[in-house]
């Protein structure tokens, strides 16, 4: 009897993530051993759940938990969680951006981004062919980037961008400096960031000014033949306008990560178009141990009192 | 007649290089105005030529040049020229290791080394097959590296697989230090350098103690699934060795870039092996432009009495 009434003092987790929750919850006993965790959801009337750790939740979830006062998400993007109508204004979500989310966004945009700069695919065409034809090949910084977005992910990004000497350029909402590339701010900068461009990488927060900002408009700036890398949201990005500027030429290649609907639905014609790379959502995958590690620790300074990293802005919507 | 009697009073620069050496002769001009630059085989009794720039030259083309002081490669590796016995031991070379090579080698080294860590192929398949398969995904952190080698190149590589957080290892002869990675040198810490990585880079220059170096002993000690990666010569593996490792399981993939025998001969099995990525000896082209300047610096070096960067050192081959 002592431990279940030792339980009951103790304030609770719910594990809400869709993905193998006992998983997560076994790790958060590890880092958290005087809370309690659970991953069934919570009955009305057995106490207050004061922690909710939550991916893509299905309606109603997060709404039905009784004396809620922290939700956790497992995401960096949380636009959904603010579309679903469940979380009141006054309860604090924080995004989860813990290192392994940025370093993993960093080598899956730069592997898209060096393997087309140096012609891999190609390569294995040729190779298919029993070719020896070697291609004009371009240095790094014979190339001009753009990356739109300067948060923690898009600012890791450009810097292994820089690091390869490749000409950077980094747009955001507030115009953040980045050692090494050159800064442009806001919708009226936003043709001046993308102006021939040879790569252009979007890693937006998807909020209601950045919906669809990638369109026709901005894609015929880019340079002639140039690479659409998308590790952000599918809603960021006008597909018939990239489909029509693939299809005449305008770009040669587009690798997306994200789309308006997940998975692709099997009829959809970007999983068949030639110049089209399709991944799963797989750009930065949430490493379990490091973002338990990061909530445990919020979790924490929450109960301190501390000013949380990541808390969303809801006048920003990110 | 002004013209012809100050050219034969100006020192010659012959470009012997086989791929348009016209292109280069006129960057050369543009760079030394009191050079005579010329690109046909001089004739015996025209006079001295102190200066030759080579490639991969044909027999008998450096040995017929009279007055020849300095032999400027456009290689960073230099072995057939020792091995022709054209150029006698008091001639120095100059090997060229500009920053564009440094900096193509390092391009297409992470190109090959991230593509494989995120599975860029396998969801190349999956996309043909119209399946949204998400794979299990690895951090660089999560991943041993070894570079052989700590050159201009290997260091260069050396030092973007540590900012992407990869676990780093490098050998070399000297046990050069390089800032993140751990340093290995000479053979009695070789296998201990290659052991247990996911990743080996291969980037050593090409000598006789380097000849056949990654062989079955070095192959075996990798991770079961490890990927290789060759960037510097053909002679350096024992294709044998390595098909086998290939075939039963133990290397997932192989990236070669360079061969015994170039072009890789219809015939030679690398071509058709599923696991292998033949490219054209294009890791780290040479980039013309780069190129002259550094060539055309070290004519001046060698005319004012200075010291020369990357003069081949005969005791050790490179």
């Amino acid at each position: 009897m002592r431990f279940t009434h030792h339980a009951a003092l103790m304030k609770r987790i719910f594990i809400a993530s869709r993905g193998n929750p006992e998983h997560m919850a076994c790790l958060f006993r590890e880092e958290l051993p005087n809370h309690d965790v659970i991953t069934e959801q919570p009955k009305k009337g057995e106490g207050p759940v004061p922690y909710i750790v939550v991916g893509r939740p299905l309606p109603g979830v997060i709404a039905a938990v009784p004396g809620l006062e922290l939700v956790l998400s497992l995401n960096a993007g949380i636009e959904h969680l603010l579309a679903s109508g469940e979380v009141p204004d006054h309860l604090p979500i924080v995004r989860l951006v813990d290192d392994g989310l940025a370093e993993g966004m960093s080598e899956w945009v730069l592997a898209q981004a060096l393997s087309w700069h140096r012609n891999l695919t190609v390569y294995q065409g040729l190779q298919a062919r029993g070719e020896w034809a070697p291609q004009p090949e371009k240095l790094a910084r014979e190339r001009r980037v753009t990356i739109l977005g300067a948060g923690a992910l898009g600012g890791a990004v450009t810097q292994h961008f820089v690091n390869f000497g490749f000409k950077t350029r980094s747009w955001s909402r507030s115009g953040r400096l980045i050692e090494g590339a050159q800064s442009f701010a806001g919708r009226e900068q936003l043709l001046d960031a993308v102006d021939g461009a040879d790569i252009l990488v979007n890693l937006l927060p998807m909020t209601l000014e950045t919906a669809d900002v990638v369109d026709a408009t901005v894609l015929r700036r880019l340079a002639r033949g140039a690479f659409f890398i998308n590790g952000a949201r599918g809603g960021h990005v006008v597909d018939a306008d990239l489909i029509a500027a693939l299809d005449d030429g305008h770009l040669s290649y587009a690798a997306l990560d994200v789309f308006r609907i997940e998975p692709l639905p099997a009829a959809d014609p970007l999983w068949k178009h030639p110049k089209v790379l399709v991944s799963p959502h797989v750009a930065a995958p949430t490493h379990a141990h490091a973002a338990v590690l990061e909530m445990a620790e919020n979790i924490r300074r929450f109960e301190r009192g501390e000013k949380l990293p990541h808390l969303v802005d809801r006048s920003l919507g990110y």
